[in-house]
């Protein structure tokens, strides 16, 4: 009963763009090590892997006092697509692959992308609407069986 | 030295009703399965265990691209109010339990409810405030020790 | 092949004044239980580590549904530093240390801080920037390494 250490299990849980890259780093970085990786995507993460919003990933510029943007100002028509070019701007720059680029990479590192049952009733999501690297669709107890045998396991 | 593959914990360090319900979908999934399940209620968190609050939960309009809902738009009154509705009735029609249902699943699968000893002291809460359903309340080290034996550990 | 119970490893991610002080408790009182315990710096959590930063941290008043802040309201000018005020006083009443005197703390416990590569690239912060308290600068799969010989594993 020695958990396997070769499997890493991410759950993506936001539909924002700073928090759709951690997984693809650390998902892509572990499969080039050798170990089995899962995504499993959640909630708002079910953004990232929906054909229609995948490309168009946002930066919320409100609420995050990282950001040198004041509310007052953030909450204006516009910001938010504003604060997500500058980011995707900085993240050419460091040639940082694109959400796209990133799930193209993942696929074929051989990470497998799942959803969620749940969520896609609630969100009246379809199997249509999903791109189709999309391994499968999961329920709560086959996500608990992939969690308990995963070495790492983080909810971003 | 080998961890336990039956004990779950999560903590629920938000406030809000989107990111209250993975924790009891978990959970009462773990439970079912026959696995030992924790929740660890802190910050934001401990308003799912408030008697004043667990009923009310609510989702924020701004600050989440996902949402097809304008910055300047969510932040005006009666947004917050309305952006809940609106889940709550998704919640509804697709039968998932409400929060005050999902507690009262999650005691009598036999998840045990824990609550922050430092939160309670820095938000000012007494054990008066708390739903009866609160097994406990603890502080950092027995909190560390939870989470060293868990097979699962995930911070919501 | 058995994972070491004694190792704790958080991510920190966020740059809010409420979501930097769990790592700090969680790994203070781990490593005065006699555990290994590292702190891996990503994103918005690089502000904790930076030297203009880490003193000034903030808690957002708008988009967070536990504050008794209308988003109206929350957004208007002087606000974040109003709550970030409240939220200080609070702390300090309730003797929890401020950043830098967990900070201080968690060194001299023999917390290990570890920086992400990735993200100084991305926001263009330099060696130089840090607080000297950082041992190291380290890639994704440095911390691929260290998060799959740890016990517990946090996404904060």
């Amino acid at each position: 009963m020695v958990k396997n250490k070769n499997k890493v299990l991410i759950i993506c849980s936001k539909g924002t763009l700073d928090m759709a890259i951690p997984p693809f780093i650390i998902t892509t970085t572990a499969a080039a090590m050798g170990m089995e990786t899962h995504l499993y995507f959640t909630f708002w993460g079910m953004d990232i892997i929906t054909k229609k919003k995948c490309g168009n990933l946002k930066i919320t510029p409100i609420g995050n006092p990282s950001l040198p943007i004041p509310n007052i100002v953030g909450a204006l028509p516009g910001m938010t697509a504003m604060a997500t070019k500058m980011m995707k701007k900085k993240i050419k720059k460091n040639k940082i692959p694109s959400i796209q680029e990133f799930i193209k990479m993942a696929k074929d590192a051989g990470v497998k992308f799942h959803a969620c049952t749940p969520t896609m009733n609630l969100m009246g999501i379809t199997k249509d609407d999903l791109i189709s690297e999309v391994d499968d669709i999961i329920g709560a107890a086959t996500f608990v069986d992939l969690a308990k045998n995963a070495t790492i396991t983080l909810f971003i």
